[in-house]
């Protein structure tokens, strides 16, 4: 029962932008990319091909406190800080070493997708919700 | 002065994924093109190619209503909530005619960017802050 | 019946790179921004919401002339160079002005996409075929 | 003295499309981060921090034999093909075990890069040029 994740990464050079840095778009991609190795770390994918259960993103941020370079090893450090019936929420720390590079938050709610339908909330099922817990200390 | 901006946009296919809707990631890229467009009607650019100023952003965060898919056209307004001597603070409205798809905040800072230093945060140049205002009722 | 589609377009912020100008990749998004216009243009979507036909990529190509940096417009000029019974090739012009920025060339594929089951070739269906138009003088 | 590299990478979500498959803009991002990685391999980056020297694509070009979806893995092979005065031509396979995914072509030039003038092609310096070499069989 993970709750947390850590990877890992070397900023690629289509990331960076003319400000010579990582694009601050990219943070929320590097801790969407934890999330996903947390899923698998898990035993499971977020987006298994055939399934109608999907997990859209209902709020994301990010404080940025130093830039990221091309060639810039850094660690994503996700953890789960809550979950509840129909949601997931996750704290996310980007550090090099001892530095901290920014802080983040998502919240994922659980969905029932239909082709031609909207989008419709649903309790996260069992099987699911057994394989996580929130980390010691998270908020 | 402007104090806003709006701005028609369509989905485009390489912004989607493989959930049939536009990736969360993109919602920050439509509110910096937003701003980006904000600076030009002030008669400026945000990057100009040799000026030493930089905006690198402090925080950016959205919450997410309704997904927006393949060639959904959206409208996207930004508002300049508050100007402090260093940073700028925008609101952002994406929406489908009176239906609302996200709100977003992005908090830039003005710093000085010399090759091979840390970024530097400074005050805000009064030739740039007398172009903009802050919006009227924005918070 | 259009064989051919022109659009203007401004280089946003995040498609730059360290390098100052636009990261080569994004050719290939432009050349296929202005591929589905050409089809909004002919009456249709190149990726309607329930359709189990699409047009998965068989080639793509670039020679780059020139760079683009931030804010710069250019227009983006796609041909369609050949139609066959199960493909389109589109060839691609991206200009500033009179100055050739780059050229690129497009091949698609008309599939059948079944849930679970490889893509199967099959022949464009005339309804579709019956839309377009080799452009005069492409090759 | 390098003259091929190889990764292993697997499909993040936000690089697939609403087709469910990787977006074919992503295979040349693919292939750059071959190169950047085979750089380093030479024990070189393709763009350090205050250099003048810059090595912009010239030339692009992929072939797609099968889709990646979401969590495939695969490998990328790249092989110098040839190394000229001014250029550099390197092949690309993309792999998932013995099934060819695509197979690329990539061209880069030497330039001198100096602030607010064009890019101005050079002659590849000395101690790059004896950094690499020709893959063995490479075309």
């Amino acid at each position: 029962m993970p709750s947390e994740h850590r990877l890992t990464r070397r900023v690629q050079f289509y990331e960076t932008d003319a400000a010579g840095i990582v694009h601050f778009s990219w943070f929320f991609r590097y801790m969407e990319e934890a999330e996903h190795a947390l899923w698998r770390a898990a035993g499971l994918s977020i987006h298994p091909g055939n399934s109608e259960i999907g997990w859209p993103r209902v709020a994301a941020s990010f404080e940025f406190k130093r830039p990221l370079r091309f060639e810039d090893e850094f660690e994503v450090h996700l953890r789960i800080a809550e979950i509840t019936r129909r949601t997931i929420r996750y704290t996310c720390l980007l550090a090099q070493g001892e530095a901290t590079v920014a802080t983040g938050e998502l919240t994922v709610a659980c969905v029932r997708r239909v082709p031609g339908e909207p989008l419709k909330s649903i309790e996260i099922p069992p099987e699911i919700a057994a394989r996580f817990q929130v980390a010691a200390g998270a908020q």
